[in-house]
């Protein structure tokens, strides 16, 4: 098979150990599948604004452009987080989505059998729980004009979110197929009794809806969801929602899982190119200290393989590895009860490589 | 003293249930306490609708000015969702806000002994739990401008969040000032890392904060305080934020308490006035069954007793006479264990009236 281009972009904090640990998971995919790999990485974030005076190079967009996927780790720390906007890494964060025109953030939130009392819920509310948060991420709030302006009450900000029926479309149709691959449910978000942009999103989802018959639709208001999240998150299959929304309740619904350390996403595009990273951040208080868990970033190469590369063999056999790893008892200090018996990041990264 | 006007808009659903129960409420404190009160009844919601073809008719917002508080039951129902936006009551609750001046909702969201059980969260993480959301209730993205346009890409809608200085001091003035009379900790919630809106709340926020040095401030993006309230949700005491987002976090944080039926709110201005209701809705395929729970309402005009009218001690009679008849074991169906000893809204009335 061809070989694949994957840019790896470190980032700060934790973000280029975890994603070390990740790259053995590519080298052991090689040896083991015969896929080829060829990684180069670039800089990104913090670390980007310290090299390059920018959280996006153009090198490092370039490098991504030209890639079949990318790998991230994590971007932000204390250190920047007083600069000027342009000096944020989360500046390049929302940048690089544009640029790379990934509309569509895929994050599955499940519940890790041996984390299930690291829940804050009740196991018996949590059982089942495994659902997918579809977030827009190239419109709404986040990339509408923003600006101070002179009001007659003095200073006044503005934001603006804008939609259009195409942006909608893609991202809606996308939930729809995903739903068609699970158990047919979609929950779709907004808020169309306060926005005008959640009511064309609900005229938007409901004419899409005819082309899925078999998936079962229901509308639910972000207020509300943010409740049933709490009362039944087992009832959630597909849920999809504008960016803002998004944003929100896919954290509220990857931590009730309590799974949060161990949670991958996926941001894509048209086609097959996507952007993998874990959920969690760059938790700068333990980077370098080489304990950090690898794990939702070795889920994020297993992420990759399916969506981008149809590797769906070498991604079993990495969710495979994870679960037997956890099985036999090893945990990184986050998730480990006995945090005297924690292994490192390295040695977490090593175990999952070899029982694959 | 002299005699409070109070307006009462009964509304939806359960809502002239409940309300029906609060009015016996404000009955038994005249005769305890010998304050009085003149309560004069208005449409608003569906019902103002169906008989005044719009959900707030002129002669509810006067009725409702010329009061010193508002009682609310709660509005809204299956029968008018398809409607247009003029004929839906939710424009109503809008309208009413804005044109009472209510810029602060505050909700309580504190655990009920009774209910510990009935919430999805561990009892160990809740253990404490006892927080005030206090939510911005007229600006923002709500109040904006609303409208659609032909764009490249086909038609597109927008809506515009918007907040002044003033609209942010005072409703941040007033969280502070009700932090100090608690556990002195507030929690700013913004998403000043992508809004324009968000940098200048935080802005007015840590300008203000000077002004009160025993107040611990922590700055939370929305998304994290989306997990935080699950992962601590007794760490926080107040949190205040703006339109949109207390929306979703004023609703997670009451759900997480498990007692949402149970839970009361307040709208306020400047000065005293008040609009007073239950956090719960409109419950429209309970109504009219006798079954519904009052407790949310009665509870609204202890709090109406406390910040409007200054009436502490009958206030306290209130709450405690509600504890003292759930302590009993009096429960309606929604909160019962053994639903088939549930009792019914009148008679909880009933109950918690000659408690007091
Ligand atoms: C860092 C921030 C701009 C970003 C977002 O809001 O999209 C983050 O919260 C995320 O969800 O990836
Ligand atoms: C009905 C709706 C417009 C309203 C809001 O979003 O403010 C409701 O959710 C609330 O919180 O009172």
């Amino acid at each position: 098979s061809e070989v694949k281009k994957i840019a790896v972009l470190g980032g700060d904090g934790i973000g280029p150990e975890v994603v070390g640990e990740a790259l053995k998971i590519l080298k052991r995919t090689e040896e083991l599948y015969g896929y080829q790999f060829e990684t180069e990485h670039g800089l990104f974030g913090g670390i980007a604004i310290d090299e390059k005076g920018t959280p996006l190079p153009q090198e490092t967009l370039e490098l991504c452009q030209g890639a079949d996927a990318v790998l991230l780790g994590a971007v932000g720390g204390p250190k920047w987080d007083n600069n000027s906007k342009e000096l944020r890494p989360e500046t390049g964060l929302l940048g690089i989505r544009k640029a790379l025109g990934l509309f569509s953030n895929i994050r599955p939130a499940n519940v890790f059998d041996c984390l299930k009392e690291a829940s804050t819920l009740k196991p018996e509310v949590l059982e089942g729980t495994d659902l997918i948060v579809v977030r827009e991420l190239t419109g709404g709030i986040y990339f509408g004009e923003k600006f101070r302006r002179e009001g007659a009450n003095g200073e006044e900000a503005v934001d603006t979110c804008v939609y259009n029926v195409q942006e909608i479309e893609r991202i809606v149709r996308q939930a729809f197929d995903i739903a068609m691959t699970r158990s047919k449910r979609l929950a779709s978000v907004d808020k169309a009794n306060v926005l005008e942009t959640s009511r064309l999103w609900r005229e938007v989802v409901n004419r899409i809806a005819v082309e899925y018959p078999e998936v079962e639709l229901e509308h639910v208001l972000v207020d509300n969801c943010a409740m049933q999240l709490l009362r039944r998150p087992s009832s959630f299959d597909v849920i999809v929602t504008e960016n803002m929304f998004g944003d929100i309740l896919s954290d509220e619904a990857a931590m009730l899982t309590g799974s949060i350390g161990m949670l991958s996403s996926a941001s894509l595009g048209e086609g097959s190119f996507g952007l993998y990273e874990p959920v969690h951040g760059s938790a700068p208080d333990i980077a370098g200290q080489g304990i950090s868990n690898p794990i939702a970033t070795i889920l994020s190469v297993a992420l990759m393989f399916r969506l981008t590369f149809g590797y769906h063999d070498a991604a079993k056999s990495i969710e495979d590895a994870v679960k037997d790893v956890l099985d036999a008892g090893h945990r990184t200090g986050d998730i480990a009860v006995d945090k005297s018996s924690a292994i490192g990041t390295t040695a977490m990264g090593d175990l999952i490589a070899a029982a694959m």
